[in-house]
């Protein structure tokens, strides 16, 4: 990890706490962090499971590659070093929007343990949740929306990961979902009933 | 500039978009982007000022050097470069704030017009405002709550805004504020007023 360069700061008592945001709001602000292998349905079930919060009276949103790795992170590249990079960062803006009191879905491949534990690390207790969207390669290797496991298997892509790249597992997800077994409604769900039974969330009517 | 060195990304379309979210919040998701020499005042008001939205039921939130520069930018110097890329990464936060529907103030002295003028593109037109935090070099000099001028003036602080380096002040800022001859009160109640006849919050009873 990269050590503080700027020393000329000091904290700021805030005026508005995190626990005052989630009395108001009625839900918590946390960090759902979603990974898995590329084409596992990540992205996809963060933005369904973001329209579900929605329509359930919260602030959520999705960080994914589209608004990231396009934007704040279009400076980094697939090498390893940009990769644990580029989830520093977006580990420190998912915190930020937690912060915040919303509820915030970073969907990324993540594919290092050790990152996502730093992510995960700068959340309090209860306020970060790993979901691993578990997917068999040959799945993933049939959806290939975007043709890149084709060009992977090419070797057209460079560090393309499950391919060409290593991908390690979650070993104690809080929640895993099937996304080569469940349906998208079934994951979504499978999740809205985890934060409710976190108290995240209140229970539906 | 950099350019985008991720090349493997396509766009989704969000299922719940900024109107969305403003038309039920009943308020939009706005960058307000303070600006002024170290000690003008900036931190404090944006922090007064995120207390006073959510007292009139908005989600705001500061980012500031306590968040920012302790944590996102903690790689991060005050060389020009990396003032800069400070300041593109913070504009950046803040645009996927406010599309969040969040009220957010940024919180930097952010001395270069032209550092400014690109976090404001990120935005669509009525999404970002200016926060011009006008004060004497004499009055900042004065308050220097961390002793940062007088270390400055020793030549113990390299590059220091408003001494050792220089401080663009805004051409054509939305708001401006005299914290130098207006209360704490005043300049909040200022900005409130501004955002109410913009239409990013409703009127005050």
């Amino acid at each position: 990890m990269t050590s503080v360069k700027s020393t000329n700061i000091t904290w700021h008592k805030p005026l508005v706490t995190q626990p005052d945001r989630d009395e108001r709001n009625g839900y918590k602000g946390v960090v759902l962090w979603f990974t898995g292998l590329p084409s596992s349905g990540k992205s996809t079930l963060a933005h369904q499971l973001e329209r579900s919060l929605f329509d359930r009276g919260c602030n959520a949103y999705v960080l994914d590659g589209d608004n990231i790795r396009h934007r704040l992170n279009k400076d980094l590249s697939f090498s390893p070093e940009d990769r644990q990079e580029n989830i520093r960062r977006i580990g420190e803006v998912a915190n930020l929007f937690a912060d915040a009191g919303i509820i915030v879905m970073a969907a990324f491949i993540s594919p290092y343990l050790e990152d996502r534990e730093q992510a995960r690390a700068l959340n309090d207790p209860g306020r970060f949740f790993e979901v691993y969207c578990k997917c068999s390669l040959e799945t993933c290797e049939e959806r290939d929306p975007k043709g890149l496991y084709k060009r992977a298997r090419k070797g057209e892509v460079n560090a393309f990961t499950g391919i060409s790249a290593p991908y390690e597992e979650p070993e104690n997800p809080e929640i895993t979902v099937e996304t080569d077994k469940q349906s998208l409604y079934e994951c979504v769900s499978e999740i809205l009933v985890f934060l409710e039974e976190q108290g995240v969330i209140p229970a539906s009517l």
